[in-house]
């Protein structure tokens, strides 16, 4: 029962196929929309969702449809794009050829792979279960109804202990998300609950933020980093450094500190909490293990493609990887060739040049190597917070608290996609803001997961 | 590993419970705010549904929060209103108490049971996994899922006939829901998606409106019954009444006309779909059963619970059912008592009469008769098209078309609850109708439910 579904090209325009719709997906697309080629964009789910703002949706800020556009919205009026919905299993380099899950075949003369990242649980995949990740909207509906429900079981519940044990939330990893995460679930037991629960005290609730390293915000520079964990701290939060997590289960999770370089002897403890946030750890698509093994080309340690300088694979110069599932270099003129981050104006850099790429090799030229602009990094933490690292002609421009909360706000609603959902979201912040209140508070499926105890 | 939760009142004030927080128990609670006594609330989920429009959350115009409001926040101000999330699953009214799911027992001096209502497949329960209803969010996600995903099959689709399947949708039942329902898919495929596939025109889709009865909206007059079905079919709606299902399995329904009381042949023709609603029968919710058995009260045939005049039980005068669980009559001074129909005006007056009758009790006064007033009934079609019957002091006013929609629409508005839901609501409604794009077009979980074929 196999499926035919052969890409053509009535005219007999060359056909470029995109694998993901994410960041670096989505701007080769529009990229080569009025390019005389005929574009296929193949993704397991129906549409554009903004990641930076997920961490919204599962702290019930914000509607879904609010952060995520469907795809085929976003190219109606290209007759040349052609939009899929399909998991991709298998591509065949050799012919040419990308599977589906349901047996289509789909054929191309040039592919962009765009897959983009998932969670990793560094091997120890049975804590996905208890420590959910927030990659998709799935995801980030799980999450939701996690917080939620665990102020509501901590209302039925008589057993002081165990009552403590629902009213402690810890989140595991300081990056972007795990703080931003940490900050706004403080804001939720603090204020957004506050005066609706009868038995409990919503603001007794604990929220940790686990870090493995010395800091959290990594990418940023130290001084910020420490500014982050200042703002988090006022905001009630307990920032845990140095800290690996050795256990998680259904009750909580076991801690290890010291132990490390300084000699300073292993603590290990037990924190009990049924409301654990994994944002620790990060693993290519598992397409670029598949991709790899069919061209042989490298992967480093977190499964990304290594791509030549153009993002091209050595040997097959029609197959491009962009964003999370590449590890690119940048190439800036005359300066030594620097790794690209795995953030979203990278992803996008990295799909126009792979889609200029494509446009140069159908016209003769020679490709473009990589280039990745870096107009700085931004992280929130919460209300009023947030850490801004700008690069500009002048040197670099840092700031933290109010101000740099609000670039990041604007910064955030001008790359939204819609004039109805940066117009939404403003009006949900702002009311937000006034009220305390969180807009998207609804958990559709109460049950708890078999698995969680 | 019971436990036990008795509600307590620290100045002895009388405890009244509520099940349910529809329009029913909702209006009961807000009806009791202010009053000196203890209210609980308990519900299986933490949102008041506004159903009438949940058909616009299963057709991808509204997201969920926007008809959804968390209870806790509606009583946030109230301390002698708590709110519990749990499932009912034992009433014992000797003991005057009520037992959770997980084991939490809640006594009362007044108990109101307003669990409302749910699908009925009249004894084919196999039904529901073919043909989902439309009563919860999870239910309205499921639809959309399908709808949205019937278009991404056919457009993925080699084989003509499977195609055709694909792009044909079936709502079974001709009532409120089952209109708007079939309106709303026409739009959809003729003007939502236009221009958005390759493959496919999605305005060749199918939507064919199966009813039982010789009309649709039976609790309407019938010149406006006649004027719904001419307004669905101008749409492009296929409606077929006089018409009975017989099976429906995973690729679609069997349906019989004919064989009736005109002694017309029986005529059984089988139509392919994979993607059919049901919004044909209506059942009490079990706890009906459950009450019903405790107390010696009578049900009627779809499971409602005979009340008395005052709303109560006879024998149990601390107990009253409310809403779609009552089979309830309407006392108007010097005439008959007439049957109340399973509408949320009549909940929510039901609410106010069985909140009003306690605090008569309390003061020793005798209760009040259930009297409804009946304003009249509305019922949208699709764009432009709606049918309103109003109850005035000089006889029944009556119109269709585009008056009567905008009439429906901002009834609809004004009783949504929330500032933020109607200006949300209202925007998303002005956008959709001038540029016919529908904003909730995201799935989240695309896989197929396994037993979906």
């Amino acid at each position: 029962m196999s499926k035919y579904t052969a890409l053509d090209s009535a005219l007999g325009r060359p056909r470029v196929l995109i694998i993901g719709c994410g960041f670096g997906g989505l701007e080769a697309a529009r990229k080569l929309q009025h390019a005389d080629v005929d574009v296929t964009m193949v993704d397991k789910t129906n549409h554009h969702l903004f990641q930076p703002l997920l961490y919204q949706v599962a702290t019930a800020g914000l509607a879904a449809p609010s952060i995520a556009a469907p795809t085929r919205v976003l190219f109606r009026g290209q007759p040349r794009i052609t939009t899929l919905l399909g998991e991709v299993t298998d591509i065949r380099p050799a012919a040419r050829e990308v599977e589906l899950k349901d047996g289509t075949l789909l054929s191309y003369d040039h592919l962009i792979v765009a897959a983009g990242a998932t969670h990793s649980y560094f091997g120890r995949d049975e804590w996905a279960t208890f420590a959910p990740g927030l990659k998709t909207l799935s995801d980030a509906f799980e999450i939701r109804r996690r917080v939620l429900m665990a102020f509501e079981a901590a209302e039925l519940e008589n057993n002081p202990v165990r009552r403590a044990a629902q009213l402690t939330f810890v989140v595991i990893g300081g990056g972007p998300t795990g703080v931003e995460m940490a900050g706004t679930l403080t804001e939720i037991a603090r204020h957004t609950l506050s005066g609706e629960f009868r038995r409990i005290d919503p603001g007794s609730a604990k929220v940790l933020l686990i870090e493995g390293s010395p800091r959290v915000l990594q990418a940023m520079p130290e001084a910020l980093s420490a500014k982050a964990k200042l703002q988090l701290e006022k905001l009630g939060v307990e920032v845990r450094l140095n800290a690996r997590v050795t256990l998680i289960d259904a009750n909580g999770l076991e801690v290890e500190t010291g132990g490390g370089a300084h000699g300073t002897p292993a603590n290990r403890y037990r924190i009990e909490s049924h409301c654990v946030v994994w944002a620790a750890g990060v693993a290519a698509s598992p397409l670029g293990r598949l991709l790899a093994a069919a061209t042989g080309a490298e992967t480093d340690r977190p499964g990304r493609i290594k791509v030549q300088a153009d993002l091209s694979l050595a040997g097959f110069p029609e197959i491009s990887v962009v964003g999370d599932l590449a590890a690119a270099l940048s190439h800036a003129p005359g300066k030594e060739p620097t790794p690209v981050p795995g953030v979203s104006p990278a992803a996008k850099q990295m799909g126009r040049t792979a889609a200029t790429n494509i446009l140069h090799r159908l016209a003769g030229r020679p490709t473009q190597a990589f280039h990745y602009a870096d107009y700085g990094n931004l992280a929130t933490i919460g209300r009023n917070s947030a850490v801004v690292d700008l690069g500009t002609p002048f040197g670099p421009l840092r700031f933290s608290g109010k101000l740099a909360w609000l670039f990041w706000l604007f910064a955030h609603v001008y790359f939204l996609i819609g004039f109805r959902n940066r117009f939404v979201v403003l009006m949900d912040w702002a009311s937000a803001y006034w009220s305390f209140q969180r807009y998207a508070r609804v958990v559709a499926h109460v049950e708890s997961d078999p698995n969680e105890g």
